[in-house]
């Protein structure tokens, strides 16, 4: 296929990196002739549009997307158009006010779900898309042929193909990246002042919630402005369970009924997160062993757990405090944890939880 | 020592297991026959109380944690009085109010770090405590051996002893627990009625935050009414920032100023939280390596790390969605960076954001 990329950042030229390592004649356009060439330099394409590229995809920052939308189903009358853009229904009234008929049937919106912390085409990596969801924003007046193009681009990036409504899209980002981006800097955000004895009581919950409030402000701030309504929405539902948790903790001991059902219907919306790999939520056995933080000690246990034939589906290390000595969580199929747990135990690791020494102990 | 346990729980059953490994003579009491003698039965000590004590630890729930303190000073005329209650400033005043003078110097409040999600005797571990914080609150009419006794003990557990303030302690488990806990529960409550194909999107960033949203209600309604003051005040700090945000994506385009400073004093509170084992925030320098999820791969990744003679300081896989692939971030110092990718690239490892292998294709 010939792709014709307009816009050579992040997202830009880590597609064409992606397109290119397959196979595919890839042409590269920005405003900035800087930012173009280093693109081309390091490996995404070859700089200028052709006559007649298959797919045009516009990677540009989301305030000029609609307008270079429009220009390029003007410009390349024959080509599928395309997007990156991480809003859709906003972008598409856009696109919708400014190209008038059937014009329109030949742009398809996306969205693929990578990004980095850092930016520009320095930033690039041809697997930026490798295992990420790659959401399509297509309607029934969509040509079949267009939309298998865009589908074959999408796949050939590795990532993994999602068909959504634009504004489903829009409503899932909100709940599942927007709004727990807002709340993680919330949390962080009254650390500011919190003297460092307070600080060190913090553990490995606290990180958890707190990791991505390292996220850029500048990036945030044009993701959030354009997907605000719904944005906005989920957090009024939140603000109104907020205040029903500060009423509680004002009300004192009568309360504690308004905390527990705050508390169990996070249990409730935790359950609904799907597991690996996108499948339904699974329930995996957890085996958590004492390691030593010297060299080549988790290279031992890792070892050991292969060894057994067992597969991870899951690791975390759980951070200690004061100690050079770390916990690991490794998450199996429940089928094999007693396996794993007799294999590890006979090979010296410690398992305080185990299952199998508690039985030996009693 | 001769440590008899108040309340044979989770938490009083680990202590027993954990300090009966290290040869203390430990006794148990409950008010459940049944839980005393399943303590019993474990290995945690020996049922019945002896007739000097030199450690009284109450680990009660925390609504009859002061009657029992008050109650043992009375027993155990002789004895050093503890206990492990999450919570201090409102418990220590309950206690000032049951008994007189000179009894309170035998009061040491304490509050190990440690719990699961799991309760009772039959969850106990004798590793529970190990490498946690271990608070003890003690202040200048506390005689110094009966300090020393608590912390021998606390020790003796395999915990980091941490001394603080009581209102310090309440003050910063709000910031750096409570707070955190209940804001994950917000997040995932708003999924609750969410479509599963907008849940689907769902990334780390999302698992991340809502991790521990997983907690039991029962526990935490007990933990945040014995803080509300301290944990209220955030809430409001934090809803008075949440405004703030909500405020801004109404306003439109004029707000993004808003938006950029609520990401940004995120950033800022983020950077304060310490790394690893306790020590001040350092940053790592951070290597992914792309992982298919077959059996033995990471065995031969972190075989790979340790011939390499790298020690990791964090690791974590963050989950595909839809392939077979994982993407695994091991984090090192970053003086050793370099060397770990150019060892990993010469294994065969693929290393999307190598800036060794990013010079080579330029």
């Amino acid at each position: 296929m010939r792709v014709h990329i307009i816009g050579t950042g992040l997202l830009g030229a880590s597609l064409g990196l992606a397109l290119s390592a397959q196979g595919h004649q890839v042409s590269l356009e920005d405003t900035s002739p800087t930012a173009q060439q280093l693109a081309a330099d390091l490996g995404a394409g070859q700089v200028g549009a052709p006559e007649h590229p298959d797919i045009v995809v516009v990677a540009t920052p989301p305030d000029v997307a609609a307008r270079v939308i429009a220009a390029a189903l003007g410009d390349f009358p024959n080509a599928t158009v395309t997007d990156v853009a991480s809003v859709k229904t906003r972008l598409l009234e856009a696109v919708r006010e400014l190209v008038t008929g059937t014009q329109l049937d030949r742009y398809i919106g996306c969205h693929p779900m990578a990004g980095r912390e850092k930016s520009g085409a320095i930033a690039a990596q041809s697997d930026l898309f490798t295992a990420r969801p790659w959401v399509i924003c297509s309607d029934e007046d969509t040509p079949a042929d267009r939309l298998g193009e865009v589908i074959a681009m999408a796949e050939d990036t590795g990532a993994s193909v999602l068909h959504l409504d634009p504004r489903i899209h829009d409503a899932a980002v909100a709940k599942v990246s927007h709004v727990p981006q807002i709340v993680s800097s919330l949390v962080a955000s009254q650390l500011r002042h919190a003297p460092l004895e307070e600080i060190s009581l913090a553990g490995q919950g606290l990180r958890d919630v707190t990791r991505i409030a390292a996220s850029d402000p500048g990036l945030w701030t044009q993701i959030l402005t354009g997907n605000a309504e719904e944005v906005r929405s989920v957090l009024v539902a939140l603000r109104t369970e907020l205040d029903e948790v500060i009423g509680a903790l004002e009300l004192g001991p009568g309360s504690t009924g308004l905390l527990a059902k705050a508390i169990a219907l996070g249990n409730e919306g935790h359950d609904r997160i799907p597991g690996k790999h996108g499948q339904p939520p699974t329930t995996y056995a957890v085996v958590t062993i004492l390691v030593p933080d010297t060299p080549g000690m988790l290279a031992r246990l890792f070892k050991d757990i292969g060894d057994l034939g067992v597969n991870v589906e899951d690791f975390r290390m759980d951070h200690a405090s004061g100690r050079k000595l770390g916990m690991v969580d490794v998450s199996v199929v429940p089928a094999i944890q007693q396996e794993l747990e007799i294999g590890l135990l006979s090979k010296g690791w410690q398992i305080p939880e185990s299952a199998i020494e508690k039985e030996g102990t009693a």
